[in-house]
């Protein structure tokens, strides 16, 4: 392992990696896992990587586990970077791309900062959690807590989607709803992780989650022949992904593997925007957005407390951030399962949407190499499509025309 | 490619695979795609998949595609062989595997058989199809459809799991529901093709998705280092998928890959279980199942058009068929996802469940390697796990015993 040391991104306070950490205890800044950066650079080569396994464990170097025996796998797998022919050429776009994040265990991202997550969370002892979560992150912090034996505790709200409080109770997860948002569940957490001394797991309030998110970034790199493409765009609720991906690039690019970073672009829903509003005001940190809802449950997040990281992402790689309305992104949903087959969650429509409004303000060029995160399954949002199918009886008869 | 022909596995009758084929035209039975194995043999290398892509279209000698380009892809993955080391030691097994089917496109194993049925499809030119479906099919055929341009006519019984009518919908098919099973919707579909002239997409009645299923062998067996583990236990309703791994077993052996085939074991459910009755009778064929029902709806099929096949696979490799309760089913589910993480669909469940039965009865032996085929995600059986959550205000405070 690689791992130096654990650093504060906004006091540059330096903390014990062998030690369970939370937040900054200076700042209460979210903290970053640093590496030997100089020693990977040795060591890493992309040669290497064709004799190892074709999943995120393959970049063992730039992730945080010390032994591999306390790797907690649900059987990850490199997502696949799918080009969008039809709809790109529907839409103008010459090199259109989706990372499907769907075909992960579980059916989300989500699953990779699990994945990281709970192997480092086992690696240092660690017996029980509790997380506040809008769903997809809780359901995939309980499968993995289920299958290194770490307790969980999830707390979500009331209205977050249903199915993920089934991957909760299933796999034996202690399950609170919330009447109230993921903010209000952050509270209760807050009070449970001090009341009994357990590990807290909100986003970004333990530093390994990001490593796993990162992976994302690594694969993108990877699979575009170890080259950046030119623009990201990513659904951002809490934004870990985005700030994954992007500590990603900046380690690549220490050791020499890409120079050019692609423009990352924060994709939110307009009745949820503090991002966007804060990119719009060049300011570095964002306001919490009030009476925040949209459709795209996973990015209801008023304030991300990352929020700073996100922005720094997006203005150091000349990037942007978009607000989509609610009623587009089921367009777009709808319009790419019928061209392309993919049945995607309402999160990475946000960011499809986003694109082709890019794509026609001029700001993304048709020739670019643009790539879509989507963040999960559309399985898991049945609600998202209406269907009116016709039924018949046993002796019906169907009526097809031409 | 290497497909010669297709041919008639009951009357031996042969027809010409560059046509549109339906059923034997002579004794109705399902037809089978032969390859030239000698070719296939002085050709297919294993250090030559080396460098192809990671997922099933890197077995292309052994698919029934012409040209690369009439592919349809949606990012199908080789699917993870998980070993349930916690599980397999609280039950007594010492190599015990699952594949995960739960990870491809749509969630489900049958995105193996549309990915190669619509692809071949495509290549004869087929504009539109219909099928009846217990759900998954009838899904994956629907968006692997809607990328290919083919128009999809779906009929599912009202009780199919309700997130695969939306897969459907979103995707642009025509979908009906009939008040009835999977056998009505199939008369149904018959009097459609035969007064439109479309593709009929029933189970076997086109003779390609078979050898989509067969990469689900085709991968076990490389996963396993290119030898054959001892058991492999498959929840069987139309036994496509069954058939399909066994052809697989049979072509490596012929080209010299393996030497010895596993058993293989068909898992039905207790009130559906025509395989298992007619091979505790020692039949070739099965016979249909009144008032069949259980919550492994994808096996509810009361009487396979494959049933000769699935039997003779059985018979020929010393398996043996197995029914299982749903109470137990259900048990098993949750067993899982508690001590593995894995969140599995009831069909795959039931595999875990026989495969326990069979241990216990001595048929199967503790050292033996054994390998259950995990259908689908779990996802799209929201129904078969019982939450109570706790909900509370948002100035509420969790509870947590130790």
């Amino acid at each position: 392992m690689y791992v130096t040391h654990l650093e504060c991104p906004k006091c540059g306070a330096v903390f014990d990696h062998r030690k369970l950490a939370g937040l900054c205890t200076k700042c209460s800044s979210p903290l970053l896992v640093r590496y030997d950066l100089k020693k990977i650079k040795e060591k890493f080569s992309k040669k290497r990587l064709k004799h190892r396994s074709y999943n995120l464990w393959r970049y063992k170097e730039f992730l945080p586990i010390e032994n591999e025996k306390n790797i907690i796998s649900l059987g990850e797998v490199i997502t696949p970077l799918l080009k969008l022919e039809k709809f790109g050429s529907l839409a103008g776009f010459k090199h259109l791309y989706l990372k499907d994040e769907g075909l992960n265990p579980g059916g989300s991202f989500k699953s990779r900062g699990a994945a990281v997550g709970i192997s480092r969370a086992k690696e240092l002892g660690v017996k029980s959690f509790a997380m506040p979560t809008n769903g997809n992150a809780g359901a995939a912090w309980a499968i993995y807590g289920a299958k290194a034996g770490i307790e969980a505790n999830i707390v979500m709200p009331k209205s977050a989607p249903l199915i993920t409080r089934n991957e909760c109770a299933v796999s034996g997860a202690k399950l609170y709803l919330v009447n109230g948002l993921i903010s209000d569940a952050g509270k209760i957490v807050a009070k449970a992780v001090q009341k009994y001394a357990i590990m807290d797991a909100s986003t970004l309030k333990e530093p390994y989650r990001i490593e796993g998110k990162k992976t994302m970034g690594l694969e993108i790199i990877e699979q575009f022949g170890w080259k950046s493409p030119d623009v990201i765009l990513y659904p951002t609720g809490g934004g870990v992904g985005l700030i994954g991906i992007y500590k990603a690039l900046l380690e690549l690019r220490a050791i020499g593997i890409i120079e050019n970073l692609p423009r990352l672009v924060a994709v939110q829903a307009q009745n949820c925007a503090p991002i966007v509003k804060a990119y719009e005001s060049k300011s570095k940190e964002s306001i919490f957005w009030e009476n925040a809802h949209t459709i795209a449950f996973g990015i209801t997040v008023p304030k991300a407390i990352g929020d700073f990281l996100v922005l720094d992402a997006i203005y150091k790689t000349n990037g942007t951030a978009v607000a989509v309305a609610d009623e587009d992104i089921l367009h777009y949903q709808s319009l790419l399962a019928q061209n392309e087959g993919l049945f995607i969650c309402p999160e990475g429509a946000a960011t499809l949407t986003a694109a082709h409004k890019l794509l026609k303000q001029g700001w993304i060029n048709p020739k670019e190499k643009v790539v879509l995160l989507n963040t999960g399954t559309g399985l898991k949002y049945p609600d998202t499509v209406q269907i009116n199918p016709i039924t018949l009886e046993p002796n019906g008869e169907i009526e097809i025309k031409f």
